[in-house]
C-alpha cells in the first residue's frame, strides 16, 4: 500500500476542468443507446486501477459496446457533452495507459470480441478489437498460422491494445512491427465519425496510410474497434537454447553470429544478466539451473522454420561454432518441449521475481547495442545498495533494467532523471515497447524533438480538439 | 508524338490562380541562399516531362540543394511567398508523381546523395533520399546486407522517391512494407520547419510514429531530406525457378505450397499469363522460351537463405510436390546464374514488350487472389480485339493488367470506368504500389471511403496550409 501511494502522488494530474462531470441525464442518454449488459455502473475497482498499481482512477461508469455503431454513438454523445472517456482493452499497460485518472467514462472493448473472418490464401484474420490475443492465436494455429506478436499478457491483453500500443514482445526480431503487419483497421474518431478500411490489401498505395497513425497512438486519436492481421505461417519446428557468456561483449558476438547463421529461422534472442538470472532461481518456484557452470550473462535463443531436419542442423552447427571460438563458455539445446519450456520459464520470471524484493523501478528503453549493458553499469554504481539488473530483447536493442528497492524515494532520486539523460546522451528511445501512457508524458522531451512534440499536439487538436479521448496520457 | 498528346488532354488541370509566378526577385533570393551550382534555369526538358510522358510541364527553374538546411530554406521562402514546389527524386513514377503540371519550381533531391553511417550490428545504413537505390544496394551488398526493396527502376528512382511513394517491387513477399523497414526519417514541412528522428531504433513507442504519415504521401506533407533502413542480411544461397501451370486455380495452388513448402526462404512469386510471356518472347531480343512446351501461365519462384543446401532441399521437394500432383506441367530450376538472369528476364520484359504493340493502359490494382484473373479475363471480353495480359505479384494479391491498343480514345471508353468499378466491386484498391500521383486522384473515391478521404484533406490542410508541395496530385 505504502508504495501504491508513493505513485499516485508521482502521476496526480489535476482534473481539466473543461470536462462535464456525468449526470443523470448523461447515463439516462447511454440506457436509451445501449442494452443494460453494456452499462456497468457498480463495482468499477478493477477497472480503475492500472495492472502495476500505479493510479486509482475514480470512474463511476463503464460502458462496453457490442458494435462500432454503439461505441460512435456513445463518442458523438461525449463529444457534444464534453465527458472524457478512457478507452480500455486488457488493462495491461504498464504506463497505466488504459485507466481512468479522475473520472473519464471507461470504454471497455471487452464485449467487441468476434473473430469474424479468415482467409488461408492470404493469411489474414479479421477480428474485433476487444479479443483476447490468445484466443487469436489459438484460432490462428488451428488454421496453420501464427499471431507474429507474442507478450507475457498474451491471456489478458486484447489485440485491439496491442495496436494502440503498437506491442512488440518475444518475437518482434522475426516478424517486426505492427506497422508492417496491419493490413486494415477500423476505428471511431472522438466526435462519434467511423474510419474504416478493412478491405486487408497486402499492397494498398492510395494516399496517406491512416491506419499507422492510430498504431502506438494509446487511444488518444480514436477508438480502434475492428482490424485485419497478417498472420506468419506456423512453425513446424522449433528449437531454442540457452547460452551461457562471459561478458556483455561475448552476447554482441553470439547475436552477430546466430544473424548470420540462422539468418531466416532465428525467432528470439533474448539477454539475462547474472544478477536477474540468479534471482529468478531463488524467487521463482519451478525454475532451475539451466546450465551446469555459472555466468555473468545467459542468451536464449530460439528458431522456428518450417522444416525440423534442416534448423537442428543450422542450430547445432551455430552452436558449435560459438563454443569453439569461446563466444559461449556453456550451453544447453532443449531437447524436448518440456526443457524448452523450463528454459522460457526462466526468462519469463523476470517480473516476478524483481517484485519479491521490494518495490520495482523498471525502464523499457531502447539503446544503440554496443552502449546497452554500460547503462546498467553505470545505474549498478550510483546505486550500490540496491538490486539492479538488465534484460531484455537485445536482439532488438531493447533493454528491460529493474532496480528493486527498500527505499523508493531515495532511489528514484539516484535514478531520474539519470536514466532518461543517458537514454537521451545516447540517442535512445524512454519508451521501447510500452508506450507513454500516463507515466512518461514528462519523458518524451528525452526522445523527441520539440518539433515532433509540436507536430504530434497538432495532429491530436486536428482528431480530437476537445481532448476528451484518454485524457492525460501521451501528450500533456 | 499522338499518344503524349491524348494523355496531356486527360490530365489537364487548372493552374491554382493562388500560387504566385515565379519573378526576377524570387530568383535573385535563391541565388543568395544557394551556391550557383544548385540552380538549373535551362534545359529542364527532362525534368518537366514524366517518364511515361504522360505530362509535360513549364517550370523554369529546377533547385538542387545540396543540405537540409538549403531545403528548409528554399520551403521556408516559397511558403512565405506562396511558390508552389514538386519534389523530384529519380523521376520514374508511374503516375506523374514526381513532375510540375505547370510552373511549379522543381526542388530535386539529386545533389543530396551520401550515405553517411552503417551499423553492422544493427543492419542499419542512414542515408541522403537522393541516393539511387541500385547505388545503395550495392554498399550494402559489400557488407554483408541488401536492401530490403528490389524493383525495375532501381538503376534510376532515388530511396526517397521510393520511401515517399511507399515502393515495394519484386522481393515484398519477404521483406514485406517500407512502413516496417523505415527506422528513421527526416523531412521538411511546407513551412521550411524540419522534424528529424534518424535515431533509427528498432523499437520506439514515445508517441505518434510522425514518419508514417510522409512515407507513401508522395511528397504532398513534406520533402523527404534523410532517412535510416533496417536492411536484411546478404543471402549466401538463391534459386529461381520457372513452372507452366494450365490454369489460375493452379497458380494459387503453387503458391499456397510454396508458402508451406518454402516458408521462411522465398523472397519472389510472380506470374505471366499466356499472352504477355508470348509477347515477350517476341518482342524482347535476348529472352528465349524458358520451357519445352507451352502453358496458360507462367509462375517464377525465387528462394534466398543462408544454407545453400538446404535451400536446394526445400526447392527440390517443393518441385517434386507441384509436379506430382499436377500443380503445375512443367518447370524449369535455374542451374546457375546465367539461367536465373533468363528468367528474370523474363519477367523484366513486360514493359518493353507491350510498349511496342501501340498505346499502353496499364493497371497496378489489388484485388483479391480468388478474384485476381477473372478481372483480366472480364477485361478481354470487353476488348475483343486488343491485346490484353495480366501479370505481376501474385504472391501480395498485386495484378498489372496491360492493354496495348492502336485505337486508345476508343479503348479507353471500354476500360474506364469498367476496370476501378470491378476493383470497387471486389475491395481491391486501384493502386496497388505505383500511387496516386497525378494521374489517379479522381479513381481514390473507388478504394477509399469518404472519411477518409476527408481525414486526408485534413492532414494535408494542417501540414501545407496553402497547398503548396506537390500540388495538383494525390488530393483533388
Amino acid at each position: 500500500m505504502k508504495i501504491t501511494r508513493y505513485f499516485s502522488d508521482l502521476y496526480k494530474v489535476p482534473r481539466n476542468p473543461s470536462f462535464k462531470s456525468l449526470t443523470e441525464k448523461d447515463l439516462k442518454y447511454f440506457e436509451s443507446i445501449l442494452p443494460s449488459s453494456c452499462i456497468v455502473k457498480e463495482n468499477l475497482e478493477s477497472y480503475n486501477e492500472d495492472w502495476l498499481s500505479l493510479v486509482k482512477g475514480n470512474s463511476s461508469l463503464l460502458l462496453r459496446p457490442k458494435t462500432t455503431q454503439q461505441v460512435s454513438a456513445i463518442m458523438q454523445y461525449c463529444n457534444q457533452e464534453t465527458l472524457a472517456v478512457v478507452p480500455q482493452a486488457g488493462n495491461t499497460s504498464q504506463v497505466a495507459g488504459g485507466v481512468p485518472v479522475h473520472d473519464e467514462i471507461i470504454l471497455s472493448t471487452s464485449s467487441m470480441n468476434s473473430i469474424f473472418k479468415f482467409d488461408e490464401n492470404l493469411g489474414v484474420v479479421w477480428c474485433d478489437s476487444g479479443v483476447v490475443l490468445e484466443t487469436l492465436n489459438n484460432y490462428c494455429m488451428e488454421r496453420g498460422f501464427i499471431v507474429p506478436l507474442d507478450l507475457g499478457a498474451k491471456g489478458s491483453c486484447h489485440i485491439g491494445g496491442n495496436l494502440a500500443t503498437n506491442a512488440a514482445g518475444l518475437r518482434y526480431i522475426r516478424y517486426g512491427s505492427l506497422h508492417g503487419n496491419v493490413l486494415g483497421l477500423e476505428a471511431v474518431l472522438a466526435d462519434g465519425e467511423v474510419v474504416s478500411d478493412l478491405k486487408a490489401l497486402r499492397k494498398d498505395n492510395t494516399g496517406y496510410d491512416l491506419k499507422q497513425l492510430f498504431i502506438g497512438s494509446e487511444g488518444t486519436l480514436g477508438v480502434i474497434t475492428k482490424l485485419a492481421l497478417l498472420l506468419a505461417e506456423k512453425p513446424t519446428s522449433q528449437y531454442v537454447a540457452c547460452l551461457g557468456c562471459e561478458s556483455y561483449e561475448k552476447v554482441l558476438q553470439v547475436l552477430s553470429l546466430a544473424k548470420k547463421e540462422l539468418g531466416e529461422v532465428i525467432s528470439a534472442f533474448e539477454f539475462l544478466d547474472k544478477p536477474i538470472y540468479d534471482l529468478i532461481l531463488k524467487n521463482v518456484t519451478s525454475t532451475r539451473d539451466l546450465l551446469r557452470t555459472h555466468h555473468n550473462f545467459y542468451v536464449i535463443v530460439e528458431t522456428s522454420g518450417t522444416n525440423s531436419e534442416h534448423d537442428l542442423e543450422k542450430f547445432e552447427s551455430f552452436l558449435e561454432k560459438v563454443t569453439l571460438t569461446g563466444m559461449a563458455q556453456d550451453g544447453i539445446l532443449a531437447q524436448d518441449e518440456k526443457q524448452a519450456q523450463e528454459i522460457w520459464k526462466v526468462r519469463e520470471g523476470t517480473a516476478l521475481s524483481t517484485k519479491m524484493e521490494g518495490h520495482v523501478f523498471k525502464y523499457d528503453v531502447s539503446l544503440p547495442l554496443q552502449e546497452m549493458y554500460r547503462v546498467v553499469e553505470r545505474v549498478r554504481k550510483r546505486l550500490t545498495e540496491e538490486f539492479c539488473a538488465g534484460y531484455g530483447h537485445v536482439g532488438d536493442g531493447n533493454l528491460h533494467l529493474a532496480v528493486a528497492t527498500k527505499n523508493p524515494e531515495k532511489t528514484a532520486k539516484a535514478l531520474e532523471p539519470f536514466v532518461y539523460e543517458e537514454v537521451q546522451r545516447l540517442q535512445g528511445s524512454v519508451s521501447a515497447e510500452h508506450g507513454v501512457g500516463l507515466t512518461k508524458p514528462s519523458k518524451l522531451k528525452y526522445s523527441k524533438t520539440p518539433q515532433a512534440l509540436q507536430l504530434m499536439k497538432q495532429l491530436k487538436t486536428l482528431f480530437d480538439p476537445k481532448g476528451i479521448l484518454n485524457p492525460y496520457k501521451v501528450l500533456i
